[in-house]
């Protein structure tokens, strides 16, 4: 198999490179501790890698002090996962708990980071939640004082390392193979909720450790809508299908869609598949270091309106991809990050080409000193006829 | 096939009637309206069924005022999807936004909700968060008044409908099924990746949706850690394997696991595995309407302790299940939730039997009139002995 799967984890150097620059944003942030509570930010900072997130009962914290390694405040069932990665100091207690769930032992340890009069800094503007009880967040804000600190998170987490990319490679590469599949799998007559299902197991046939993500629609000429499960209609002559999916290996998403005509299809579709395609085309022209998201938006964009698209309701053309399914930034006229090498991100010009007909397509790429190099296998220039 | 899927989805008379004892609780509470923020809360009373909760970009709300339906107020994407069911009034914006992600349309709705002086009612207490950013919390909290609807939400969700507990049924039937299967998937010197991998295929097979929640380990004579992903380890001759589950039909979960000795066990191991199989039947014999979570938890802990517990990591020996992985109540001694028929919950007795070896079993059942129903298949009273 040409799919040779990356190394599980990180060495070591992973995680101190992360944390010298996060105490580097720290630092320019005046910020004297980072507190973490969702997934991908605790794991990123402390390699703590679990499904157990899915159960929403208990809160999990880590905090990085300005000059020192992180400190996971957990619940004690998460002790020995913890323990395995390269954190040292791990402070438990019995959770849940019906009157101090961790509150007052991670109100201790930031206290013991910050000294008096510190701040804290934890990711409180859009685009971000805290995972924790409000109660809990204002028992802290009377005891600590507390600041922003969305920019930095943003920052370390979006230009990805080497040892990164190779995981959503190949992830991308995983999902590609498992869509070049498709006319085995998808057929005139069969139940949406079994083609997904289908898809599902070939994803994991391929290797994927996850398909955390698969959503998609079919629809006469085109689909309504991309973000609804399926519903057991089945697929019919002249159906566009459109398959998409985050899928996972150790803990990178790969996010990308294809488009498939049941049959036959019409020069409508065909011109909405090539309207798209070419925008992709452009975006990926248009994906070099200096540009900015907003410049990626507004060369898929000119391609989407000079095709005749009627509007898009997404917010945005493509967005950052990693540990989680989508990241910042977003590709949409407001957002002037500059691409730099080493962002992943996807590529996802959609439009609404006739009343109740959408058209999206969606590509992974990492951004090199030269350009864009995809990770997902270009979808094929012209809409393919299966079933 | 024996195990006929119910049908998916609600009828509207479903959600009416949640509605009706939403009502009542917030009416016995005094609040004015409901604010909803997190997956299950918002699909408990509009039905909104997606996977796109994935991306944690877009905040998504539902307000509940006290005398009319639910108002949804959400990115325009999921316009579609939303109008799908049985919400009417759906509000949407453009996002994500960079200055205003819905704040200020989602402040107008609650505004004309509660009146001048009323209180709007969120989850606000332990086991709950808020998805939303903190500014926005604030900038909400600046308008209008907040108080606590953690017990609201909590006791309508407790207490599962008909429909409900057939989903869950339906789906502990399916894993059931997988387990079954274990001597075909599991054997010597297979890498827990891969036995991993192979178990989310069978499940799938088998018909469940999602596999959104597999976790295990395995080590000889008994496994240190339950929440971690495998790592590449070989199952080894005298290994204890367990695989924890949680799969998805039509949005509700299972959460059951299975332990398996590989090719040989020893006495220790079996005596661990009655001692936690015999706090299992303590546990079924107990689980009555009018009984508390804390009855259960002292019923299997008696058995535990007499079977020589060193402890147990987790917390709990159980706990409700739903459209979650893990909801109220918890079987631990602080928690006097008092069963009632219709909830759905899971018995999990657990300990360390030696240092770094444990035992966990865990069942689904749904609580009736005359006592404990079923939902997985009964595990083995001796551990098999597979590979």
């Amino acid at each position: 198999m040409p799919d040779t799967p990356p190394p599980r984890g990180f060495p070591n150097t992973e995680y101190e490179a992360r944390l010298v620059r996060a105490h580097e944003a720290m630092g320019a942030a005046r910020l004297d501790a980072l507190l973490l509570t969702t997934e991908a930010d605790i794991r990123y900072l402390s390699g703590f890698q679990t499904q157990f997130w899915q159960s929403p009962t208990r809160p999990w914290y880590l905090v990085v002090p300005k000059r020192a390694k992180p400190i996971a405040v957990i619940p004690q069932i998460g002790e020995t996962c913890m323990a395995r990665g390269w954190i040292e100091d791990i402070r438990t207690w019995s959770s849940p708990h019906p009157t101090d769930d961790g509150v007052s032992l991670l109100c201790a340890t930031l206290k013991e980071c910050t000294g008096r009069g510190g701040t804290v800094g934890a990711p409180l503007a859009r685009e971000t939640h805290l995972r924790m009880p409000v109660q809990a967040i204002d028992a802290l804000r009377k005891a600590l004082n507390f600041a922003d600190a969305s920019p930095v998170m943003r920052k370390l987490r979006m230009v990805k390392s080497e040892h990164e990319i190779a995981k959503i490679a190949h992830v991308c590469s995983l999902v590609s193979n498992a869509f070049d599949r498709a006319p085995d799998l998808f057929a005139e007559g069969q139940s949406d909720i079994e083609a997904f299902r289908d898809f599902k197991i070939e994803c994991l046939c391929q290797g994927v450790d996850d398909v955390s993500y698969l959503v998609g629609g079919a629809g006469p000429g085109g689909y309504s809508d991309i973000i609804s499960p399926p519903a057991g209609r089945a697929l019919e002559r002249g159906d566009v299908l459109i398959l998409d999916t985050g899928c996972v290996h150790d803990g990178y998403f790969s996010d990308f869609d294809r488009n498939f005509a049941i049959q036959k299809t019409d020069e409508a579709t065909q011109r909405a598949y090539d309207t798209v395609y070419r925008a992709t085309e452009a975006g990926l022209a248009a994906a070099k270091p200096g540009a900015t998201s907003a410049d990626l938006f507004h060369a898929m964009q000119a391609v989407l309106e000079a095709g005749g698209a009627l509007g898009n309701a997404v917010g945005r053309l493509g967005h950052g991809l990693g540990s989680e399914l989508t990241e910042p930034p977003s590709h949409a006229a407001f957002d002037d990050t500059i691409l730099t090498p080493g962002m992943v991100i996807t590529l996802e010009p959609g439009m609404e080409f006739a009343p109740g007909r959408n058209m999206v397509h969606e590509e992974n790429l990492v951004i090199r000193e030269h350009g864009a190099q995809l990770l997902s296998r270009r979808a094929a220039p012209e809409i393919p006829i299966i079933g």
